[in-house]
């Protein structure tokens, strides 16, 4: 009797836990490829609710889910929690932490961060809103603001601690300054003895003549008036051209603000960096139709690190849906390849609408040419977004904490993470 | 016409919002006399649950409730986020970040810390169990074992790398070795590929000969065959010698272990020295029947900080049901004494029983020479907790999270913090 020798597992190394890269490795659970997911964290985080956690509704646990649970029932995925160092496309390794994991297939997945064109000084005064640190470090900041105020004798100084300056008119800065005015306004006024906390300024800088670019005039009008009620300054056509401890530079004057929340540029991951070529101005990788490389082989690159032109003939957005829709597309592309089926044409990005929410009832979508907007449209992006949250405990808590915030205007994580606190302090002190 | 003149009104300042302090000013609360809270935290921190949040059960803020919302509806108290940093008794002023707040009675309720028997150099590497950060870093740790270990190829380091030392077989120390053996033997068990995390080895070290020891006999040996049953292996008579990043040096041999957990020791904040007097080896301060200061006018000191012996004359052991009795108590007496009326008598403690969990369904409960075990103890000490939780919200998601993680043996809140994993990556780095 001979014994037959199997054929060697093809080994797909995916690098990133986000939507695009989970969504692929699912596409792979369960199959015969043996595939190894390096991601930097323990967990898969559900980013598009992360405002809720700078905001006090929702505790950072809700919206993190750990990758290995997600992944356990599938035995042909491993999981190592890790720091990819670079990429040797010639001898098909990736490098993590010193050492060196072979592939056959790299799904590079990496996403983005903040960009502060070209000024990275700013970062240390106004964060950005991409990681579960970020979320907590800015909920600190606000809070702290509102408790220096109510010991602060000096009028002037007290006003400025309750400034909150939201630098960038995207999703991301519609939602952060909808989120902090409703928390200073519904949340925190009755727990203060020497403030108001309603009396708190938000600020929301965008340097094009309006917000919400991507969004249709009619809806961006909507989200403007939406916001006003909400108490909310908008500043259009005003770009940053500083910022500091103390506040914010503009064109036409400074505007002291304590806090200062960054929404206004991201960069990707520098996979460009990692496999020796080009990028755009973003840092993004120009892929194929299929999601290679071009004249790379066996690497694929997607979700907000790829750059990749839609069906109107502009770059897809960066946004968890088509990180999604690309992961599945490619788990599915390449085991059809590995198995020796035809595979399938080219991605083809399906939008499944537009969304940004403005205040605790209200949105706006725009889907295909249908305009949503209002209460209809916020309870439409709940739905949407509870259904894609992963794992069945977060979905309930969520619901839960929203039900209670929506009925009672109160928040539920209001805590001041102390490492965070001290370093604010220090912060202060060195700057006077 | 004469205008009336209003008599000063007497302004009392508490300091800490732990169980004892919230209790004292809740009685003070909407009540004729100025109240100030002063805090270094902006949230009251339920401490007996702090296991859960360290073993990924519970949130951080599930645990935790802003002070300022608990006390919101009382116009008379100000709550001051805020640090001591000493007591002028002579001017009746307490030193806060620099400024000085007059007052005419002043209540001391800091609480305690770790103590580690004069090595402070332990801290580093086995962290107790006291604050927020403390649960957050201790569930980083453990998570991170796992996730080392995963990776490790050397079998010695990968058997040290799972093995978790409980240092003190106190209350805690016993609910922390239950709750990790558990964490591993169900929650993570599914979600390696190389190890398995049931192997993992939970050693609980006490130096004397037995745990429990403010416990009836019995009830410490069902505690011990319960931990057993569990995976945990009890070494009694085992006092530690010395605590390195490798593990924990005992007099016979040396154990190699990554996650090293300090729960044998407290220590009273510094109290006696902001008021210049005497204290026992604990830093405690020995107070009068009336929770008053011998020496001393219009100064109060409770809670785990304070030294009074209890109706077996022993002292009052530091346990939140003593620091609630003698906030509740010393409000109603402030009170009394500032109208005139007739003071109570000296403060006398009620036991409402002395409780200790075992894993996630038993528990032991000592009340007044009635002993409780196993599951119906549990669920006395669940609806007891729950009961005592400040904010209705906390109280339902606590419930929901202790539902879900005993039907489904699954934790919630995996999250390793980023910041502590870079703090004990760089601790490896630098101890080789």
């Amino acid at each position: 009797m001979t014994q037959r020798i199997p054929p060697p597992t093809p080994h797909i190394v995916i690098v990133g836990a986000g939507f695009a890269g989970l969504a692929c490795a699912q596409q792979l659970g369960g199959s015969d490829v043996a595939v190894t997911l390096i991601d930097r964290r323990n967990y898969h985080l559900f980013a598009p609710l992360l405002y809720q956690v700078a905001t006090a509704v929702l505790s950072p646990g809700e919206i993190a889910e750990p990758i290995r649970r997600v992944l356990s029932r599938h035995q042909n995925i491993t999981v190592l929690l890790g720091e990819v160092e670079g990429v040797d496309t010639n001898a098909r390794q990736v490098r993590v932490d010193g050492r060196a994991i072979p592939y056959d297939e790299l799904v590079l997945a990496t996403g983005a961060t903040h960009s502060y064109f070209g000024h990275p000084e700013w970062e240390r005064f106004a964060p950005g809103l991409k990681t579960l640190e970020d979320a907590r470090r800015i909920r600190t900041q606000v809070l702290m603001a509102f408790e220096r105020a109510e010991m602060e004798a000096d009028p002037t100084e007290r006003e400025r601690l309750m400034t909150i300056a939201v630098i960038g008119g995207g999703p991301t800065g519609v939602e952060m300054a909808g989120a902090v005015a409703e928390l200073a306004r519904l949340a925190l006024v009755k727990d203060f003895r020497h403030i108001n906390p309603a009396e708190a300024r938000v600020v929301l800088l965008e340097a094009a003549p309006r917000i919400l670019l991507a969004f249709p005039e009619d809806l961006a009008v909507y989200a403007e008036r939406a916001l006003k009620r909400l108490g909310v300054t908008i500043r259009t056509g005003t770009p940053v051209e500083d910022i500091s401890e103390q506040g914010v530079t503009l064109k036409d004057g400074f505007l002291p603000a304590s806090v200062k929340i960054w929404g206004a540029g991201v960069e990707a991951s520098p996979v460009g960096r990692w496999l020796g070529i080009e990028t755009d101005r973003a840092g993004r990788v120009r892929v194929n139709p299929d999601l290679s490389v071009p004249g790379l082989e066996h690497v694929y690159v997607l979700g907000d690190v790829s750059l990749l032109d839609g069906p109107n003939g502009r770059p897809l957005p960066g946004l968890a849906q088509v990180a999604d829709q690309q992961g599945r597309y490619l788990g599915q592309a390449l085991l059809a390849r590995l198995k020796g089926r035809k595979a399938p044409g080219p991605f083809r990005y399906r939008s499944r609408g537009n969304l940004a929410v403005v205040g605790r009832n209200s949105a706006v979508i725009d889907f295909d040419g249908t305009h949503l907007r209002g209460f209809p449209a916020w309870v439409l992006w709940g739905i949407v977004h509870i259904y894609l949250l992963v794992g069945f405990q977060n979905r309930f808590l969520v619901v839960m904490r929203w039900l209670w915030a929506y009925l009672t205007s109160s928040r539920g994580a209001r805590i001041i993470a102390e490492e965070v606190a001290e370093e604010r302090v220090e912060q202060r002190d060195s700057t006077g």
